[in-house]
């Protein structure tokens, strides 16, 4: 571990790292396993538009997530895209969604002609609430509410759920970050109309890129089949618009493998967290975003708020000292939906009305999990994390100023 | 062959074929080519966004067709509505289009926001051309002409980007079909302001799922850059919303493998072809859809049309008869997009304005082309459809019923 204050990289010296430890990589499975997956599928000469291997994977993300179907799709935005078609939400339609979200949440709803109509969530769990959505429900043309199962936890479904019937709005939700997560006891995958995955290479369970859509609902399953790909399937249900989800065999195998895996990659991850927590315990101004307990969790996120007061330095300046080592921690979002393009410009009333979406802005961050993590690397970046509250007030004023990115 | 009519597995017999010889399957590099690849993709850990391979595969592909920029996206579908976002036209906007497509052509649009105005075409090339274009333009709304290069065979692109230039309104190129083409000597890829690729598994140039969009115009190429994912690419430019059209390196490995034999198998379809035309020279009412003499092309698509009169039945009741013995060709298209939906409720004002698309909708069809096609294939499918010709008259009427699927 460095001793003194100016041994940290940020001042030009050598990272603590060699390498980059990114937030989120690829959790791989043995290559003599996807040797053997991807030879298979070669022999077949067939790699895409609904092979066997698709049709297997979605009947293991049923049985993994206890719904009636699970439709694979391209990728999670456009799933969630065509979630907004299969719903039938009508074009120029107003959708309730959190602005505390990744950017695709919301420019789904723009590919799809919706409007977002951008809600506050709680500060306890990132969360929109019946509370937070309430106000909301009032604004002239809302058809749904998109809930968002932030870092695998879930949404009141049930509190929400309820508020839509009350108003005969569609409500489903984004559970990008959810696989194999509960609420209540029950599986997220079969709350709301519909629910929608991330398979993406950083999640802990990938199909390179990809996602998907679970419902217990015959007719949106029917509807949603329809919409995954220009022709349809054979039009057997009225649809607004054909889409272009496909997924490939090429991905359907890498995430056969992933789902073997999964189990395994959960458990090591869960145990990233727990080292995180242990090795932060006493730093003050620092909060960990942990599972609910009684739930189960698939621990793919490590996610920590920073409280400027009590750390020190802010989430901002603790970051920049990180990267400068090689720990590619990640803050989380920066900014809110409502102020980025071209939300901003189009929907300017929402600029003052999210104050604990602002607030939590400023202080969330990721610190790296996953595959290539050590236990090792946790303890040095928890070393490196105290190290840099402990000289808090020397670093504050000196750190060198940096543009930030254009939004 | 057959010998009498009764033989045919249109009553129920067995087909001619043992095994299904489909209109478009994968070309598939070598085993150890694939393994190759895969291996170092799997070494490096790095899956998508923009990794390495796919920056690779962008280079070559500029090489090729001689463009300054080559964006890949997840497929041609979502690289075109990216492409209508990266041109700025407006949502509620009109684009000039051939109903005589692939649906996919005009749901980009819809998913842009934007709505066609469908164009005709010219019996000689099944392409729009300034004739048919023409009338079009004073459309209130219309902001750009998107032409389809079909079967790989060039719209005339000077003509209509005279006319975009002369309304100041944008061209643009599904170019599908025509990777390797060119027009007037020119690689297609560099005519309007972009064009559009795709690299399905069908296609003779593949990445299982893929697509490209090719430009001159370094301000557009910039603009699609932050497109091309959630995030864009920090926002370097303004963009009207971002998209979420990644690249798997997955996908570019296929890519590149399969830009390796592109040369080889575009002559091995050539043979094909002239096989096709040879096979079937003396067979009246069969018209060949051939590459425009003087032009490279890739061979990919065996167009023909069928004329009832002469050839003595319709192309329905012969592509009945061929997919009874297993010889999977395909009708093209059934029916045009402006009778499909939403088009047909949406804009009903095309439902009879489009004589040649309506008449190719009746006459057009596929056959089998591609890796798995053997010379022997093509004599045994030539040697049926003269068959079927000799016999025509005795099937007409003959052949069981049966129902169209709902459009």
């Amino acid at each position: 571990m460095k001793k003194n204050l100016s041994e940290l990289a940020i001042w030009g010296n050598s990272p603590i790292f060699e390498n980059q430890i990114p937030v989120g990589q690829i959790n791989l499975p043995s290559w003599e396993y996807f040797c053997d997956s991807f030879h298979d599928l070669f022999e077949r000469r067939y790699y895409t538009n609904h092979g066997v291997l698709t049709q297997e994977f979605e009947e293991k993300l049923c049985r993994l997530l206890g719904t009636r179907y699970a439709l694979v799709m391209t990728n999670a935005t456009i799933a969630l895209s065509l979630a907004c078609k299969g719903l039938n939400l009508p074009v120029g339609g107003k959708v309730i969604v959190p602005s505390f979200t990744f950017a695709a949440t919301v420019q789904a709803l723009s590919w799809a002609g919706l409007e977002p109509v951008f809600c506050d969530i709680t500060h306890h769990s990132h969360l929109i609430t019946p509370d937070t959505v309430a106000p909301l429900l009032d604004t002239p043309g809302v058809c749904a509410i998109l809930g968002v199962h932030l870092w695998g936890n879930a949404c009141d479904a049930d509190g929400l759920t309820k508020l839509a019937k009350e108003r005969d709005i569609s409500i489903f939700f984004d559970a990008a970050h959810a696989i194999g997560c509960t609420h209540r006891g029950f599986s997220i995958g079969g709350f709301g109309s519909c629910e929608v995955f991330s398979f993406h290479g950083t999640k802990i369970l990938t199909s390179t890129e990809g996602g998907c859509i679970t419902t217990n609902d015959d007719d949106l399953a029917e509807r949603l089949r329809n919409l995954r790909s220009s022709y349809g399937r054979r039009m057997t249900v009225p649809i607004p618009i054909a889409g272009y989800g496909r997924f490939s065999e090429a991905q359907a195998a890498f995430g056969l493998l992933s789902l073997e895996d999964f189990p395994k990659n959960c458990a090591a991850n869960e145990k990233r967290m727990h080292l995180y927590v242990e090795g932060l315990r006493a730093v003050p101004g620092i909060r960990f975003l942990l599972p609910t307990p009684g739930e189960r969790h698939n621990y793919q996120y490590v996610v920590l708020e920073i409280e400027e007061k009590e750390f020190g330095l802010s989430r901002d300046a603790l970051v920049r000292i990180l990267e400068a080592e090689n720990v590619l921690v990640r803050r989380y979002f920066v900014p809110g939906m409502h102020r980025c393009v071209p939300y901003k410009t189009q929907f300017p009333q929402y600029m003052n009305t999210l104050p604990v979406t602002d607030a939590l802005c400023e202080k969330v961050m990721q610190v790296p999990s996953g595959q290539r993590v050590t236990d090792g690397d946790i303890t040095v970046i928890c070393d490196l994390i105290r190290f840099v509250h402990t000289h808090a007030k020397k670093l504050k004023g000196a750190l060198p100023k940096r543009e930030e990115p254009q939004q």
